[in-house]
């Protein structure tokens, strides 16, 4: 019987065959006492050891079809399996309590499995379910149960299961898995992130789809807005979705190689990508971006044990500059504190960390860190064109004061004999609503603006994006919000600076013809995004833009507004 | 000799005269075992009742110098000594542990003291003073110490000491006691509250005026500008500051039955004061309020065990009503939740409340709760003009939804015959900067803005005002803040909406030009601002405020505004 789900579009793409149910043996942990200690010992060491090579093997899988940089989360979980600490604490368990190998390790792998989940942080979050799932694989062996293989499916299917691993998904091969359906999960989990990788649409959260299906069912994902259709009344709807799908895939990949222009011929806005790491900069030049509009320094402190020295961080920068081979990279100094912790330094505890001491706040008190990044910067700019920009800029006096630490920097730098490149631009984020509303001052000062909307929403609404109590406030088409981001744009085109963007409002379909309108120069987004937002450009006029981002400026409501974008993007 | 402290002005006026070292027998606890146990319970009884009664005397005394609101305090600490759970526990430690009276009533009183310390809130830290003050009482009797009888004071002194309590304070002869000045202690704690209502003079946060000072010293305080100085080296300089204050004093006086008037005549600023509970409203009608621009209602819900009924809120709502006598009541609706709590009602622990779940968003989101509310509001207009307010509005969404919530409420009071006002306006806080940018939507529907200040700057700095970290971004003279004050009262006029402010910047003598000039309405600040804030207005001609504002909205920083400022004002 036909029946429709709505779950959270997580890997774009739409897919249509028979279900493949994933349903695993149960993991029962053995409560009694044990007698032979050793040989629960010897059980444990061996089983870490079958489990340590699987994530080996699963490891060259993913290096093949996923790249290095998604590959390296199985060395993180091999790690994992390699801490004497946790590995000291099972036996301690068993040699102690007498427990089972299977009790000992779901004892210490609930523990911390528990105190990740507790941490308010979307990165901690994801180490439980790391913790998890190297557990669970080291669980099958001790109960000697049978531990799936994926890469082994040979006939086309969609996977329906509670929840996919990373391990799991990383063996998905596309040809034969078209798609897979989850009870749970989100678009941020490690599966949903490979699944975009592998281009293998996938629908999450779909809360009782393994309870509903049956054998033999078929089955229908659209990976991009979240419908399912579990044997579908019309099968033709579905494969000309799938066909619409592939040819639009097809249609920008043309896009690639084409300049970004407007349908009536505007060539002024450019189309950038926000990185995390070098490593990500291979599928910005795959993409076709025109630059780096955002990468994100912290990664360089959080997956560390101490502060970057300056040599560390020269490396990674001068990497992405030369890299990005002329086109203009944009470097956000360290964003740390709020919700971002370091393992080796301790911030202050306050009662709203997001309203404290963090970003340029830390490191114009802290310059000793600080000059560290600034010289690599400097350094990194003899390569190739450089934007430093600064985080959470809220009064002018701030940036006047992190300008001016870089220039004298720059001097130290050029006295000690070294290069500091000649197109090298100092701007800031405008995150804070002080930074919007008085832009034209900023803007006498600033080389650009970079407006980043998670946190200029955050603000602006007063809610925080992580509570679920205040969700409703997260609107990014809210007219107040469009007011603020067109008073930075105007306030920067006063004093002839560029205006970007690098929040995640830049990429979405919807915001695009506004931003447009409201004259926004730099869209920086995901890699990803780039094509489509550069195919959707060329289907507008300006003037289409302007008007609409006018009458959107004088809407009530986000409602109003969308309704706005709706009705002049139907027919494109 | 001459020595100069800068300490915290906390109630203004000048003294100089005498000190008059306040130094305490010292507290000494006895740790040996006691075998008596029969004896030392007995000990505490006794001294409780001593307690009790100098408390029941101290209030006597409070009712007649200060009025019935201030004296309340002495009713709060007898009711700690009458807490049964207290009680129970200092005997239990003496006949559980053979503690003495004293150790006892030590250990009891500091884990509670500390426990209010702990919260980060100013309520509760105060009631960690409290505690201290009545506990300390106790063991004076307990340990056969004196027990100091401030009012026996009959020479002019100023008195210096660590701190002054609560009871010492009210104890205060002001024909005597010129002023004092504290080690410890600022503008909030109960001291300078009461300092402030007996008139005398105080300077606290001194830090080591008690280990400076000598018997026979002569000293001078300035309680208006924190400044002090031990043996003066002019004291002509000193006569004549009092002399001046004297003067400027009686002079505001008369302004208290004199038109709000400009120097060049403009008639249509109003001046208003935010109370906290139906007692502050006398103070209100001596100090020439026009109106009551806030009455925080959340008095009500926090000094109690129960959310009120409505019979209860409506009797408060009623008295103030009543006592304004046909001038304008605007009531504030619940704004709960951030650092705000209810012991009886459980709120979801956030990261970042202040970023959360409060006010409005908990009231709408509770209709049980907002019923009782709305529905007494409703009900006290039927005696005078009153407007109810709702805080913390983001988005036009929320004020229709709470509007619309008010408007059904008063069909239902109608349909059973009850009675409601015709003068009734339902309006706003403006405290958040999405309300603030698109002030112009929010006026079509909204009677009336008020801008919350503390707020406002909080969340468009995007700084904690509670953390020490970033305390330098609350910058209420920031050109940001003012822009964002000039759009509230620009499109509240556009919809010719009456503009308030009722956050701590309206009683400011250097904001007040600045709000003048941008066309700020009304004015609603603490009863004993409100006639220095005439007098200030009187001086100022409308356009040169105009001139002023506009101005200080293209300035840089807040130094630069506050030049403005101190150049127009140094001349008045």
């Amino acid at each position: 019987m036909c029946k429709k789900f709505n779950g959270i579009g997580a890997s774009n793409g739409i897919a249509l065959a028979k279900v493949y149910i994933l349903k695993e043996e149960q993991i029962i942990i053995n409560k009694s006492e044990v007698k032979d200690i050793d040989s629960e010992i010897v059980l444990v060491q061996e089983s870490i050891k079958k489990a340590k090579s699987d994530l080996q093997n699963l490891k060259k899988i993913a290096e093949e079809k996923l790249g290095e940089e998604k590959a390296a989360i199985f060395e993180a979980h091999a790690s994992i399996l390699e801490d004497p600490v946790m590995v000291e604490e099972f036996v301690a368990l068993i040699k102690e309590k007498n427990y089972s190998a299977s009790k000992s390790i779901s004892e210490v792998s609930n523990k911390y499995i528990d105190m990740f989940k507790a941490m308010d942080d979307q990165y901690f979050k994801e180490r439980a379910a790391d913790i998890k799932d190297v557990t669970e694989r080291l669980l099958r062996y001790v109960l000697g149960l049978q531990v799936l293989d994926l890469a082994t499916i040979s006939e086309e299917v969609v996977i329906v299961a509670e929840d996919l691993t990373p391990s799991q998904t990383a063996q998905l091969n596309p040809a034969f898995v078209k798609g897979f359906a989850c009870n749970v999960g989100g678009r941020t989990s490690h599966a949903a992130i490979m699944a975009r990788s592998l281009e293998i649409p996938a629908v999450l959260g779909l809360k009782t789809i393994l309870s509903t299906v049956k054998e033999n069912d078929l089955i229908a994902i659209n990976g991009s807005n979240g419908e399912v259709e579990l044997n579908p009344s019309d099968k033709n709807v579905w494969q000309e979705l799938a066909l619409k799908y592939i040819k639009e895939k097809e249609e920008l990949k043309k896009m690639k190689n084409q300049p970004t222009l407007t349908k009536d011929g505007y060539d002024k806005f450019i189309l950038e990508a926000n990185i995390g790491s070098p490593k990500d900069v291979d599928s910005v030049l795959e993409n076709g971006a025109e630059g780096i509009g955002l990468f994100r320094s912290e990664f360089l402190y959080m997956d560390n044990d101490h502060f970057p020295t300056e040599e560390e961080q020269f490396k990674s920068y001068k990497e992405v500059v030369e890299k990005m081979n002329g086109k203009l990279v944009v470097i956000r100094t360290l964003d740390i504190g709020g919700d971002k912790k370091l393992s080796y330094f301790n911030f202050p505890n306050e009662m709203n960390p997001f309203l404290g001491y963090r970003a340029i706040r830390f490191t114009l008190d802290r310059k000793d860190i600080f000059k560290d990044q600034i010289r690599a910067l400097l350094r990194a700019s003899a390569f190739g064109p450089l934007g430093i920009m600064f985080p959470m800029i809220a009064t002018v006096d701030e940036f006047l004061a992190a300008k001016k630490f870089t220039l004298d920097c720059k001097e130290e730098l050029i006295n000690e004999g070294q290069k500091v490149g000649a197109h090298l631009e100092i701007g800031m984020m405008v995150e804070i609503p002080a930074a919007a509303v008085n832009a034209e001052n900023f803007a006498k000062h600033a080389d650009f603006f970079s407006i980043g909307t998670n946190d200029l929403i955050q603000y602006s609404m007063a809610a925080d994006r992580m509570s679920e109590n205040v969700a409703y406030l997260y609107q990014p088409y809210n007219p107040s919000i469009l007011n603020l981001v067109k008073m930075t744009i105007d306030g920067g085109h006063k004093h002839k600076r560029w205006v970007g963007m690098c929040g995640e409002m830049a990429g979405e379909p919807d915001a695009l013809p506004l931003l447009m309108g409201l004259g926004l120069d730099a869209y920086s987004m995901s890699a990803t995004s780039i094509l489509k937002a550069r195919s959707i450009m060329s289907k507008l006029t300006l003037k289409e833009t302007q008007e609409l981002s006018s009458k959107a400026l004088k809407c009530e409501n986000t409602e109003e507004v969308l309704k706005l974008v709706n009705d002049l993007m139907k027919n494109k």
